[in-house]
């Protein structure tokens, strides 16, 4: 968007957040998206675990101390954070606004619980919801996966079935069936939300002047 | 959609309402969108006017007497209608909710004050305005149409300004700066309209329960 010479389409970046229930292929579908959207910024996360070998600052993670990161969450830095195996994980804001300020659209892939909680900070994202084929191709794919036993499979579906129910706080739904039409389903919400007229309108009146 | 097999993606219709000031290049984008995209249904006007030679009813217009039309806009069966030339011509409602419950979609290209007449009558409806790459280049377009005088250009232009600022009524804003980007941008606010958690989230229980 920033080439672009027209005041009406001179716009700032929009952040997407791609979620959906564990198993349903979140990080496929960024992989792919990331081969054939090069424009699209992946958030990078801030993180207080130590870095490993060949991990880039700012590429990987943003590498904080705790106390570091206990400062970002009480000045509101964090659109959202967890604790996991002792080390904090979460979503810097500065990252995000600096990127969407400078005209490019950035891609948030998280789960569904982490989503709503950026909803709360950054409720003028675009939430998408990735949903499996089916309840039966998400199990067959949560056993293909690993070695759980029945007791653990049926649990995780039924927090998966709890998650998609949480759909109804997001913006779009996405049936994950082959990965590269969520793909393009994926940009075609990004190419319309930067034709929405609430984007345009702000902008139009200094157009006309021109 | 009606091929789709998923209960989340057998989707009903939806009615896109193409508009935008007079030498935008409307009549242009909705040509080369039937080209490129078949499965759209162009919406039939019904009129009192007599067909000419080939016209084909339900193709090129529903054929009706004024006393037949006046009947049609009584029972509030007209989505909008004008009068010119001493002819009615107007959206007849019937074919546009047939065809959107057989789970195509429909386009309407129509002028602004007719878009806003469709938008009080079916607001589900989603209103794409097309604007010109500048004003100056609207200018253009309208000077080498025709014969104009400059006062009559000078009001043209006045009127489309007006109807540009009407805009704000529309969901979403094309600049038709090449006819095969602002199609690109049609076919993805459909997709991406499909996509709507609003479309899908009614059928979820019975998605869940299959």
């Amino acid at each position: 968007m920033t080439s672009n010479t027209n005041t009406l389409e001179r716009d700032r970046g929009i952040l997407i957040v791609l979620s959906g229930p564990s198993g349903v292929g979140k990080g496929t579908v960024c992989s792919a998206l990331r081969k054939i959207s090069p424009e699209l910024v992946y958030s990078v996360s801030t993180t207080t675990r130590k870095p490993r070998e060949g991990e880039v600052e700012g590429v990987n993670y943003f590498f904080k101390s705790k106390d570091q990161f206990e400062q970002l969450i009480a000045s509101d830095e964090m659109l959202e954070y967890a604790e996991y195996v002792g080390n904090y994980y979460g979503t810097p804001r500065r990252f995000v606004e600096e990127t969407l300020a400078s005209g490019k659209d950035v891609i948030l892939e998280i789960e569904v619980q982490g989503a709503l909680k950026v909803k709360e900070k950054f409720p003028e994202a675009t939430f998408i919801f990735l949903i499996p084929p089916s309840l039966a191709e998400l199990e067959n794919r949560i056993v293909t996966r690993g070695t759980e036993t029945n007791d653990i499979i049926r649990s995780r579906m039924s927090v998966a079935v709890d998650e998609i129910r949480l759909m109804r706080h997001y913006d779009y739904g996405i049936v994950n069936d082959e990965v590269h039409k969520a793909c393009s389903k994926i940009q075609a919400i990004l190419m319309a939300e930067h034709c929405k007229c609430d984007r345009i309108l702000p902008r139009l009146e200094q157009w006309i002047g021109e």
